[in-house]
């Protein structure tokens, strides 16, 4: 696990993992998001999700993203914040209300910039899993990191 | 372009294209995605932007998707809903305050189930351009698609 201070290129490692916390998700945010953001019957309205896909309320995957982008934002403290380029998103299985959200991130992959000698990329991996362990997304990213100073 | 009908696999033919309108983003709604989801000083705040790598105030990314997944949800017909299980996402430039987001969206495949005769998969790829045409933002989808009922 990682320690308080922020982060450059050189104090990252492959393995290198963040405890990012956990969040209790429930009908309501999960509607709300959805009026916002994705307003698809199985994310809006218990009854009109059951003859769907998921048959039953489910969140939005970009619901799930956002809550572990948050949870990320405050407890991975790369140098310059966490600035991604790309991202790969994975969702195994629906998201449901009354799941406790549980994220961890890792880091995969750490490569100095050739052509600018002041930074690199590192690649993250961030899992989110509900109270059971079921794994409910999967993101990569590749994220700018800045080398440190002097 | 696509008519007003729902849409099932056999329905869907690579080079489908999608026009899902226009958003104009501010300043405001940067900030006020940023203090729910990705709270970081350039997403948050012109003065705290402007002595980071993005030299000004810009959008979270996921404020740039989360916008898409609205327009597409809102343009994109298809059977059932819009499902994915998988979704990549590249942001060539960084999306500021005053640019008005287009999107468009296009079928890049339709792949039929083999296990799963009622159903297929569609590749679904949506851009995010600025009133200058500048690419801000593509986004690949795997759905899930129903076959039209026998």
């Amino acid at each position: 696990m990682a320690g308080c201070g922020l982060l450059y290129l050189e104090d990252l490692y492959v393995g290198l993992r963040f405890e990012c916390g956990s969040h209790a998700l429930d009908a309501a945010q999960i509607k709300a998001f959805a009026r916002q953001y994705d307003p698809q019957p199985f994310h809006l309205d218990e009854d009109a999700a059951r003859g769907t896909f998921f048959g039953g309320l489910a969140a939005s995957g970009w619901q799930v993203a956002c809550l572990a982008m948050r949870m990320i934002a405050e407890h991975v403290p790369i140098a310059g914040g966490l600035i991604g380029g790309a991202a790969e998103l994975r969702w195994p299985q629906p998201t449901r209300p009354g799941d406790i959200l549980h994220v961890t991130s890792e880091i995969l992959e750490v490569t100095p910039s050739r052509s600018k000698p002041e930074r690199g990329m590192a690649l993250l991996r961030t899992e989110t899993r509900n109270q059971k362990g079921e794994l409910l997304q999967v993101f990569t990213a590749k994220c700018v990191v800045p080398r440190r100073p002097g």
